[in-house]
């Protein structure tokens, strides 16, 4: 016998299909949602339907946007002098929540991976060397993955773009800040080392 | 500025509503459906929707149904005369999982508690009191939360039922299987002496 009604297992199937939703938190989901008010789940199927919809690339970044570009490429008070690489909108967002950087983005949308077959021209790499024409640009910070992935990226950007006359630096690997040295790994470690800077 | 686009924002704060999903995973499931596919998304919505619209309380035992009888009530083969009382739905699917108990269920759709307000007019009492009429059921299991409300529910049902003349049980509180007794409450190991079996 089936454990659930047919809606509910077809359900539990697509919540299942998120990432880090397993069985039982998709089970407790659909129950929630099951208890609760059809108004709730209405809000959460048209929520689902808009953002698909109504998101796009921002056509200067590639960052998601719900317009033409993106809220950090249409802020004229950004530093449109440095822009910072990311692989991922989600990546954009960890520096944003710094308040550090005030430059611009640019989203790969992934990373160089011969082993899952994407190379250069899956990356968002033509736009990215369209920005960099007119000169302004002056710093391109790479802030890939600290991976195999993520160092290949970087250093294929650094081979193409250090010709045109900008200066690419790569986001510092080390030693996590509350962290303790005695938990960080051996390439952890020599990164750290090899990265020190004078105090 | 905004984090994301406002209709990211928006699934986000939706997605957070639901339960165990932060505003990490929010995020990560927002951004994992804005890479998928339109179809994937819009199967979700449809999920949710259908869920909210075709399933419905059992007429007999209050669990969730898509007819007018769930599936264990319309089932010739399970024990009509045995009938175990739980709190949820989902509490009857751990029980079926056990694949140990062939009889019906009867959903309460919570337990008593007076702090949250919750009597016993605010659970499915009539409908199983109904059930009992006919004089067709044996035995009552009431396999409520080994806790406060469920205990309470559990002695409620006994005295409300017993004089019925159906057996009124309780299932067994104690050591969890293949834990350490070293672990256990004081107030589990006291449940588990007190309901000491001979072998």
């Amino acid at each position: 016998m089936k454990d659930f009604p047919e809606p509910l297992s077809r359900l539990i199937d697509e919540l299942k299909r998120l990432p880090g939703i397993g069985q039982k938190s998709a089970q407790r989901i659909a129950f929630h949602l099951e208890r609760g008010s059809r108004e709730d789940v209405e809000r959460l199927a048209n929520a689902l339907i808009e953002a698909k919809d109504k998101v796009r690339l921002c056509s200067v970044c590639n960052n998601l946007a719900d317009s033409e570009a993106c809220p950090f490429c249409s802020d004229p008070t950004r530093d449109a002098s440095v822009v910072c690489v990311v692989e991922t909108p989600y990546n954009a967002v960890s520096i944003e929540k710094t308040r550090e950087f005030h430059g611009l983005y640019h989203v790969l949308h992934g990373s160089l991976s011969p082993l899952l077959g994407i190379g250069p021209e899956q990356l968002k790499l033509k736009s990215l060397i369209e920005r960099l024409k007119d000169g302004k640009v002056r710093e391109l910070i790479v802030a890939t993955n600290p991976n195999v992935e993520g160092e290949a990226t970087a250093v294929y950007l650094s081979k193409l773009i250090r010709p045109l006359g900008v200066k690419v630096t790569r986001s510092a690997m080390g030693i996590p800040v509350d962290s303790e040295l005695e938990f960080a790994k051996e390439i952890t470690m020599t990164e750290s080392i090899e990265g020190r800077r004078e105090i």
